[in-house]
């Protein structure tokens, strides 16, 4: 349903020229970087500030219009595409810093400030943010989908490095939660509800975050495994010695051809993992020695270790453009890109039954992850147009996160459902299900918050 | 108003001797650690398993009877005494660790047990459960109300280390969230929901914990400083140099001399911290050593360190009973024992403020806490039946946390809100406690959870 001539006179009343209804526009923020269908917004808002946003939520709910958020649409299973029409709040002009206090090690941010961006305002401060997805997402979108990636085994995700938001929830009121002390337990936990909620209660408008001191030394390597089964053991063994590790990741040989084929990477095609060690310059050392006795002990072999900041830069370049890499291996191919997350003693036997599947199923699928936390991911890259290979794949995306729940795990660890997982919901949930149905009714009755994500729709 | 003849025959069939009226029993239930009023249940329930909770729920919501539930009674703020009578459920008899998978580093436990059985039970298997919140208080009890203590500033909170729950809602259905994978993105996020809800969602009967590896090596010291000032700066000092402190813990001059007078500490009665490292042995040396650089630097002295294990026993031991301690500087006190946390910038500021005007009071009240989290606590120690101390006690507490909201800080950092501070959620949360109060309606519409708790009554 497009937007009501009314609706688009509130609306226009209010945002002025940003509010874009232009094919160009509405036409970028119907695509997603994987496999969904393209779902255009009816128009486009731009909003500078809370005041603007809470009086665009007033008027979508006046009018019955869906609103979905935009950060940087790096999302990988379609969350901020408009399933419903309506009207898609793009925050790059909500895209500051607005303070940090290095003394609390917090910072407070608009919603459309991406990653980087954020570190390289930090870089003087001595402090960093350490939750990196590997693309360049805003931090409203990491929020909403609870995103966490390389660093999570040691920093956390976003559900431990968001101290407080503001939200601007479905009927245009805006509320605040959490505060910028460490802790709290006064009252339900409003920033852990809204935090992974992929929009659908709300809109964040700002974020306190929880800031790092940057490491005094760093030090990463890679080292090579003559099979997956003794590098996702080495993993295990790692976690279980209490090693502080800050990255622990996991590339498979196919993972390995594609970067050799496209960053000239020179590695053996075998196994990998991929680790970063944080600390003073005495404790990098002892860890690294103690990983290094573990890998060995595995049958891990050819350690190659990167301590200068370029080095280590390229190969967190690699890793993090890892997806692309992996597109490249199959030009024009689109990807089905799936995540699960496992208890880590059944993480080998994820990974390989996974491996299996996809080998015998003759479509490409590398898998790679961040296996600290029993977490990874398959890249299943699909023909153009090969409608019989796009079922084979969603088959695969079934299998595992069917696995996942199997083995006591989660469908997704960090990609979230947007409009992809909604069908194992119930499966993973039962009852519980049915609470988040109850909540989502309670705030947001008339249902315009991102609808078609998370729970069912209205009955 | 009392059970009625029929809800108390419907609870009979199902918990047989089980359901307890005695005066005795209900009396105990109706105590509290500090200084609410006598609030006892009209019966106690002893269930034994999860089918007998959700029965007795749905009993208690056809007869609109109110539900309570009670660990080990060591709540601070009330949490568990009956506000309007009804029923409280007493976990003692579901207390089992049901299953510790080490591998994976998470234990299955039902409510009732306790943190030092659950710890004794762990022993062998190289693993613990860190959250010390100082009294051997339940796990049950520790999530519904967020609980932290001591070692927080290293492992976190509750929020942090329950992976996930099993509980029973208000209309007797039972839900499980989270898994045994260490994040997920699949779903509101209704562990933590759940965790620091204080029984008014539902009653928590059983827990997912993450268990950590017992540090290869521990040291614990005391230093003394020369005023309250130094000591807070060295601990925003140590935070902020990313040293990985284990516990660091402030005491004043006031809790030394209760300490001295108690456990014959011999202590300079003069400001103190309390330290513990956990690591490697290299790790644990290393760290100490750049504690005592900060120490040195900020005035501090006479460190006396504890490596043996019974020395770090004895004083824990001492830490964790300071309560016992503080209330035996005035025999036969009531303690007015409340607690605030603040942005670690503004400690030095909270903590001075709060002493000079305890000091100005005429009433006694030793100042400690967990100041790494920005923590601490003031115990307020007025004389039995003494209306004016007591309103005096009162208008402290409030000072308190009057000042942690000025100071961007929260009311209440571990303690939490039960019956002594509802009367601050809407300052704290604004609009944001009528968002906990519409999640409550949805959950819990006709009100029989914990009534009087956490949200405003019916209206």
């Amino acid at each position: 349903m497009p937007l009501s001539p009314a609706a688009h006179a509130d609306l226009a009343a209010l945002l002025g020229d940003r509010l874009v209804t232009s094919a160009a526009d509405r036409d970028l923020h119907g695509r997603n970087e994987t496999h969904f269908p393209h779902l255009p917004p009816d128009a486009v808002a731009y909003p500078e500030t809370t005041a603007e946003v809470a009086g665009l939520m007033a008027v979508c709910a006046r009018h019955g219009v869906p609103v979905q958020g935009w950060g940087a649409g790096t999302s990988l299973e379609g969350h901020a595409i408009a399933a419903q029409g309506g009207v898609t709040v793009d925050f790059t002009r909500m895209a500051r810093l607005i303070e940090v206090r290095p003394e609390d090690m917090v910072a407070r941010v608009q919603p459309g400030i991406t990653r980087e961006a954020l570190n390289t305002e930090l870089r003087a401060t001595g402090l960093f943010f350490p939750v990196d997805p590997g693309a360049n997402a805003s931090l409203g979108g990491m929020a909403s989908t609870r995103a966490s990636g390389t660093t999570a085994v040691r920093y956390g995700t976003m559900r431990d490095n968001v101290l407080g938001l503001e939200v601007v929830l479905a009927d245009g009121r805006v509320i605040r939660t959490g505060t910028a002390a460490r802790k709290s337990s006064a009252g339900y936990d409003l920033t852990a509800l809204f935090v992974g909620a992929e929009g659908t209660l709300g809109l964040i408008t700002e974020l306190t975050l929880r800031l790092h001191g940057q490491p005094e030394a760093v030090s990463a390597a890679v080292c090579a495994f003559p099979a997956m089964a003794p590098a996702v053991e080495a993993v295990i063994a790692t976690i279980q010695s209490g090693i502080p590790m800050a990255r622990i990741e996991f590339v498979d040989a196919a993972t390995v051809a594609a970067f050799n084929a496209r960053d000239k990477a020179g590695m053996p095609e075998q196994p990998h993992l991929l680790v970063e060690f944080h600390g003073s310059p005495a404790a990098v050392a002892e860890q690294a020695e103690r990983f290094g006795d573990i890998v060995a002990e595995a049958g891990g072999a050819d350690f190659r270790w990167a301590a200068k900041p370029e080095e280590r830069a390229a190969l967190w370049r690699m890793r993090h453009n890892a997806y692309y890499a992996c597109l490249a291996l199959r030009p024009g191919a689109t990807a089905w890109v799936t995540d699960v997350c496992v208890p880590i003693s059944r993480l080998a036997e994820a990974v390989e039954e996974t491996r299996a599947e996809i080998a015998a199923s003759g479509i490409p699928g590398p898998i790679l992850g961040h296996v600290g936390d029993g977490n990874f991911h398959a890249i299943l890259l699909v023909a153009p147009g090969n409608a019989d290979e796009a079922a084979t794949a969603k088959r695969l995306a079934a299998g595992m996160a069917e696995r996942a729940l199997r083995l006591g795990g989660t469908v997704t660890g960090e990609h979230g459902i947007g409009m992809g997982k909604l069908d194992y919901m119930e499966r993973e949930h039962g009852a519980g299900w049915d609470v988040m149905e109850q909540i989502k009714r309670a705030l947001d009755p008339a249902g315009p918050m991102n609808p078609g994500k998370m729970v069912r729709g209205p009955r």
